[in-house]
């Protein structure tokens, strides 16, 4: 029998793995913040003892935009997050994967790579998901598998309002203006449902480590852009310049997929283009109430 | 006012700092497990907020000779060191430090650089502490200054028996034979009377970041074990060869020390036979009972 704890069951990624990981076969026991309060440690604790799960996806951690970042609570996620997997392999788990960043990796010029790139994040976020790492490596040592999910830029149907490509695309269907920064960094946006799929193959895999998960493929937020405008029009309302670019806004930051094609066999399918055009019809449904 | 917290207070470096903090002015807050159940991370919050320091030494940690390497223990330590010292900065602290180790860094060659040296630890322990690193530096970001330690190889007078120097002097003090490894490994020995002298230096100082703590020196199993025959003769009762290697004993361990003595413009001041006549004298004395 395998029994999957998730945990973020309702956010933007867990929503997607958990019936994919039902239809795998798993057990699924999900849980969201209003099951349980997970960033209570002993909460956490008793949560595992209850369900004993043999498999544990861990996505819960604070993800408020334009909070994250710097908010003192991701210390409090950290600190639950290691008595979670603690307490997972005591409890007799096997394998667990837990939601790691690109934002734990230093500013680099070339693809971010697991194994070459220094873990040197320069935000809190960061510095509790690389803190996060080490503990899922440190608890699993001995007692069973893990693999930490490094997520890139994920987007699609349900992201939060008020990140880049949610605020493109509803400036565009409401017609109204998107002042944007110089829009010329790159970034590795790969699709929620891709995430989603290897998050699942990263579960049923038994290679234990960090493994990117992006497309490996670098887009500039103007090409992103442009896309959108390709799809709805309206290039006058997206002003790039109009807004200061932030402190922490690295240049490029795009994900080697080399490990995680060799050691899992997976790679994302959804072509931005198309995934885009997916997105916009999602948003452009939400906005006119068809949803 | 400057107070600091220190806790691990009557451990084997502990021990040393809170004289030394209190020599340089500091009011000194020492705490020890018989104090306060810090791996109780609503205890150590608590104390955070009844001391309300403007400094944190941070030594409390797993330290049992043979077990704390893989225990799990360390995570417990881990998640109750993540909430300390983010109530630390939250209290309105200054400035934490706290005590990492060179278990921290990957297997190499070379000597061990802060900023060159890739952390890729091969035990529990040094997986938990390469993680507190990060939580550190994330508690610390936007708050405070924070410096993190990674002592090398503390010897001394109060070594837990069992570890290879006080093994070695005290088979050598009663006559009686002492099994070793082959003792071709190269460790960089720094006495724990320096080590605390570096705390205090970091404690003082003003730069953040991670900071190695030896003596930039390496000496092989085997050298130091001729040195402590050079003082108590009976070298036939050391035994090369007549244990087998542990799984994880990598060939060489030594700090770079060009950071620590940039930044803080500290150095190692004890010399490895000076710093083992110390240790012998301190020892026969225990071993005499005129202690």
């Amino acid at each position: 029998m395998k029994k999957i704890l998730v945990t973020g069951a309702t956010g933007f990624i867990g929503r997607r793995c958990v019936p994919a990981l039902a239809a795998r076969g798993f057990d699924v026991h999900a849980v969201s913040s209003k099951d349980c309060d997970l960033i209570d440690g002993a909460q956490a604790e008793k949560l595992v003892a209850k369900v004993r799960p043999t498999h544990l996806l861990h996505l819960a951690w604070i993800a408020q935009p334009g909070v994250f970042w710097e908010s003192p609570q991701n210390l409090a996620w950290l600190a639950a997050g290691v008595r979670l997997v603690d307490a997972f392999y005591r409890g007799g788990g096997r394998r667990a994967v837990g939601a790691g960043s690109c934002a734990e990796y230093a500013d680099t010029a070339d693809d971010c790579s697991e194994e070459g790139t220094s873990l040197s994040p320069a935000t809190r976020y960061g510095e509790c998901k690389a803190a996060m790492y080490y503990a899922l490596r440190g608890a699993a040592r001995e007692r069973g598998s893990w693999a930490w999910a490094r997520f890139f830029f994920p987007y699609g149907a349900g992201e939060p309002a008020g990140r880049f490509i949610p605020s493109v695309i509803d400036g565009l269907v409401r017609g109204k203006p998107v002042d944007c920064t110089e829009g010329r960094q790159v970034r590795d946006f790969v699709h929620a449902d891709d995430v989603a799929e290897a998050c699942v193959a990263l579960v049923e895999g038994e290679a234990s480590g960090a493994y990117n998960v992006g497309t490996g493929q670098g887009a500039s937020l103007r090409e992103v852009a442009t896309l959108a405008v390709g799809e709805l029009g309206h290039g006058e309302l997206v002003r790039f310049g109009a807004r200061p670019s932030p402190a922490f806004d690295p240049a490029r930051v795009v994900a080697s997929m080399e490990k995680t094609r060799r050691d899992f066999g997976w790679r994302a399918r959804i072509a931005l283009a198309e995934g885009l055009r997916m997105t916009i019809s999602a948003r452009k449904a939400l906005a006119e109430g068809t949803t």
